[in-house]
């Protein structure tokens, strides 16, 4: 039971972390911080939020639990406003898509001694829609949630941020900081990547309104991530540089080898690469 | 009016628009031709074609209009085949997803010079299910079909093939085989082989059943061509390589870029980059 929750930042991701607690009686009060007056006005009308305001340091006030869920570039300034005003039975935690930045951020703010009741984690739920309308209270139902505890972490504090997102109906897993960077690096950062290279190489070419008109399905779904939001994903390459550009150096590796049996007129290379693509998708996506 | 239709290879494409003529009232008999006993029953079952036989000669007889619907790696051999049974009055047309290796291969069996009754078409259709049993009325009601006469091509073949698709509800376009191929390498071929590209890397590491346990709906998206048909693949950068190599080189250097900026640390650059894309994207391929 939480007794007050402070949701820095009332969008898709933390709107609907209050939402699922609220709907299931675990939290007392929710206070929502946030910069817009319109999106903390319509998460009071939508019941995600008892309380708003616009000062993160009256938010975090008392709150037993307080949940960051502003852009990953924000985290830092953020976290200089709210350290005065935490309170002592705190926990606090985060939603970013990169956790090494985070926990970098709170370092610094904390001058180089990470507190024990600091817990990096990131819900893995699509935000194709944003701000506290578009939140839903089952949104993490049976969706992973990844935390990295820090070695400074306490043990109650990562039970308490972990009781919290199994009560959402998330999948709750536990890894490193490193290994969660790397991973995500992978398997979202690597392909929003590649995705939005491909439309910004079509954007820059005289015919691009004809090239568009004969794309069909294929394309559509392979570009589906490129419209995603470009400031998120501009903070999520510079604060997950090291990872991502291992990730995309092995991408070109593969991709001069592809253009290696193009010259050699390979076609049984072809064969087996295309194979062993569509071997593995099956296997771990099977069709729906 | 089509007298009789010879479907060469009955699955998706060619039983589709069989079926989608017979609704329409505007063919007399459908023969189906293929190597599958059981497939061509199927078809027979589902009214997608009047009479079935294992030779292509057969088929092709007395038939006015012949459309070859096999992979485009075996349209040679078929040609070679049907080339002395074509009735005097026929149309020969394809569906290729590739339209200068058909070209090439009308060119060789008849010597070198391409008769005015052939007529290179490409209906841009799915197919993810394949076979008779798949087929469907109207796959083609608002599809592109793009007709990519050859000079020798005359217009009176070229007028028939063009009726044919429009009647099955298809927006037919027509272009140059060359600006084709182009575009197809682009907005098709391209696509196809990056998302095969991700996968097959992924398949190359030991932890790949970890990576893709924490991939999300994003990865799935990305990936879904990449569970194409590997043979059907295969053939088509075989017999597009050097459109596809032009656009492989060209998404390579775009990447270079991008890891231009990874070392440069320039994030302006992502920022710019990425709103190129997503604004391109937004504009041309709006939100469902």
């Amino acid at each position: 039971m939480i007794q007050r929750l402070a949701i820095l930042g009332v969008g898709l991701i933390g709107g609907s972390l209050a939402l699922s607690l609220k709907q299931k009686g675990l939290v007392g009060e929710v206070v929502g911080f946030g910069r817009s007056y319109s999106n903390l006005q319509e998460a009071l009308n939508l019941g995600i939020i008892d309380r708003a305001t616009a000062s993160a340091a009256e938010a975090v006030k008392d709150a037993d639990m307080v949940v960051m869920a502003v852009p990953i570039a924000s985290m830092r300034e953020l976290l200089v406003e709210i350290k005065p005003y935490l309170s002592a039975n705190a926990v606090l935690t985060d939603v970013g898509s990169a956790k090494g930045c985070w926990v970098e951020d709170v370092c610094h703010v904390w001058q180089g001694v990470f507190p024990a009741f600091a817990v990096p984690a990131h819900p893995i739920a699509g935000a194709e829609k944003s701000g506290a309308a578009a939140a839903l209270a089952d949104l993490y139902q049976g969706r992973k949630v990844v935390i990295t505890p820090h070695d400074a972490s306490d043990a109650k504090s990562i039970q308490r941020v972990t009781h919290m997102w199994k009560a959402t109906g998330a999948d709750v897993r536990h890894m490193t900081v490193a290994e969660h960077d790397a991973t995500f690096a992978w398997t979202s950062h690597l392909p929003h990547l590649l995705s939005f290279a491909l439309v910004d190489l079509f954007s820059q070419r005289e015919d691009v309104a004809r090239l568009f008109d004969y794309t069909a399905g294929g394309f559509r779904d392979f570009t589906r991530i490129a419209a995603s939001d470009p400031t998120m994903w501009r903070d999520i390459v510079q604060l997950n540089a090291p990872a991502i550009a291992e990730a995309l150096a092995a991408y070109q590796a593969q991709l001069a080898d592809y253009a290696d049996l193009l010259a050699k007129e390979d076609w049984q290379g072809f064969s087996d690469a295309f194979k062993r693509a569509k071997a593995t998708r099956d296997t771990f996506l099977p069709p729906l």
